[in-house]
């Protein structure tokens, strides 16, 4: 089974449900989830069944055009009071997911562009949007994948950090894109290092399992191993995602990322951030303008374990991202193009963060 | 409770037992185990339930003054055959342990110096040495401390990794020997941040119990963690123990060190290795030369798991220890002083390494 030919999530065949492949279960059962019922989608999205932020877009899409399929009427204003229903219950499943909204904004802008037309053709159109966010996802992966495949030579080492992988993408993912294009192009002599990731382990139950299905030679590894496989000279480049690039290039990532990047540096290894144009936030200036989420203790202390693995009381420190300075970062590899220092010049020169 | 005050291992005060504390059930249940029969010493050291070198040379120390005291006959060559007996047994519980050894020969060298003399006599002395040989353990622990409290100031924060600490000692440990100095001398505003130390977690389950039973102000993060702690300037100092120091001054520890030094070194924080002068190996020219006990895979994949947290078939790498680079290393703190590069020349200054 190659989960790049499963898909993270997609509309069925005779477009009647939305098949999502459900990563609570992974990596030990792999099972597309149907769910036709919006509550039952809500459901899923706010269980992070599925997760990562383009994928949430792609599914939101997908789950409205499906819904909205299903409203009863040929009065254009009842299906839009429908429509506005339905996109506000969808919108509250995930309240921080920020491409949630934007695709459901999307989807809603294209229903009121051709409020005029017949209902059953609105409805139409509301699935070809879908297809075509979906359709951008994928082309956005690839541009980063094409960029990143450029840097790579025959037999490289390449240690990655979280997920952001296929799973969390309509396909290709951002840091593994790189990796699944030279796969396309016939490669078979990379080798990729995965830190598990503490403490959620998305490297361990995600990206581990997702370049192995694919057939990828994939090692895991705990992410305090990083400094010894880098030492051992296994590593030849970093690829890792990101959540919010700041104009001057600081990038904040899943926790853990600027520790991989200051080993890289001491090492002099090249660490490149994968990032679509859409995270890069021209709009802050610097990294430390990005708020950093602090999550419960019991995910370090108790989740995923059989038994509870530190004492009573102990305080922790559970932030999920860290910012890694735009110093450690040696390109920021966008779907337009790779930008290196100065940050904000190269974004300027491919036109990101222009008013479109 | 404050595990201080509990010892790590002990004789009962009729000397007809060893009480062990039993790590293996740390940080949820804290109970000392009874034990005098010979094979149920030798479970709890095979078992783990005492571990630390300081602490299982310790433990066999007293473990064969119990066990003489317990051979039936007046005889000394009898008693002396039975001894190596015992000697030999108790030796086949960890055949990796060096201070296991170590603690042994000296043990047996206390009965052979002395078996001209009543067997009776003979067992006593055997007490006396093992006596002597835990006390030293704690003068140790407790130079090392004086001289790690030296470096502190008020307010500190303090970094560690894995677990150097009494639990892996007679008292104080070694990394954490500066902590709990300055608490005996009445400080209360040191801050400690416990790195959980994966695969095995001793940072969590042992390091950020024993500190905060002591009453420390105890922060437990994940390894992946320290950047983000270090950036946002909550260390001030980074103390570490260690398995085995070269001549060079090359660190072997735990899986992960090393990465915690590069991330001090970029900070700009001082990186001290505690290091009993025992543990300082000058037959080593370089680091390069200790060699890397690797793990199962299953420690990353399955270990302490409610489930599998990874594939199945997906590769893993599980080094136990890494080395440290002596550049990275502010100074080394051992009982007889404080060492800094040249290392080489300060522990012979200090004369380590000698002829004893």
């Amino acid at each position: 089974m190659n989960v790049l030919q499963l898909d993270t999530v997609r509309l069925s065949a005779d477009r009647t449900c939305l098949e999502i492949l459900d990563q609570t279960l992974l990596p030990n059962t792999i099972k597309m989830l149907k769910v036709s019922r919006i509550e039952d989608i809500w459901e899923a999205i706010k269980q992070l069944r599925v997760r990562g932020a383009p994928a949430i877009g792609v599914c939101a899409g997908y789950a409205i055009a499906l819904t909205a399929s299903q409203i009863d009427t040929a009065d254009q204003t009842e299906f839009c009071e429908q429509f506005m229903q339905q996109k506000a219950y969808l919108a509250s499943s995930r309240p921080t997911a920020v491409n949630l909204f934007w695709a459901l904004d999307r989807m809603e802008h294209t229903m009121r562009a051709n409020l005029v037309k017949p209902v059953a053709e609105i409805k139409e159109l509301l699935f070809t949007e879908a297809q075509a966010l979906r359709d951008e996802d994928v082309a956005i992966s690839r541009g980063i994948g094409e960029i990143g495949f450029g840097l790579l030579k025959h037999g490289d080492g390449i240690l990655t950090h979280c997920n952001a992988g296929t799973l969390a993408t309509a396909k290709y993912g951002t840091a593994t894109a790189p990796i699944y294009i030279a796969q396309e192009k016939g490669w078979t002599d990379l080798r990729v290092y995965c830190d598990e990731t503490r403490p959620l382990l998305q490297g361990a139950r995600l990206t581990a399992f997702e370049l192995h299905s694919a057939g990828i030679d994939t090692t895991l590894i705990c992410d305090n191993m990083a400094s010894i496989i880098m030492r051992r000279g296994l590593i030849d480049v970093v690829f890792v995602g990101c959540d919010r690039v700041a104009r001057n290039g600081d990038t904040a990532n899943k926790i853990g990322t600027s520790g991989v990047a200051i080993l890289a540096k001491h090492y002099g290894i090249p660490f490149y951030v994968c990032a679509p144009s859409s995270t890069i936030d021209m709009s802050l200036e610097t990294g430390s303008q990005i708020p950093i989420e602090e999550r419960t203790p019991e995910e370090v202390t108790e989740m995923w374990y059989s038994q509870r693995m530190a004492p009573e009381g102990v305080k922790v420190c559970n932030p999920a991202f860290d910012v890694t300075d735009h110093a450690l970062i040696t390109g920021i590899i966008t779907e337009k193009g790779l930008c290196k220092a100065p940050f904000d010049q190269a974004f300027a020169q491919l036109g990101i963060g222009r008013q479109k």
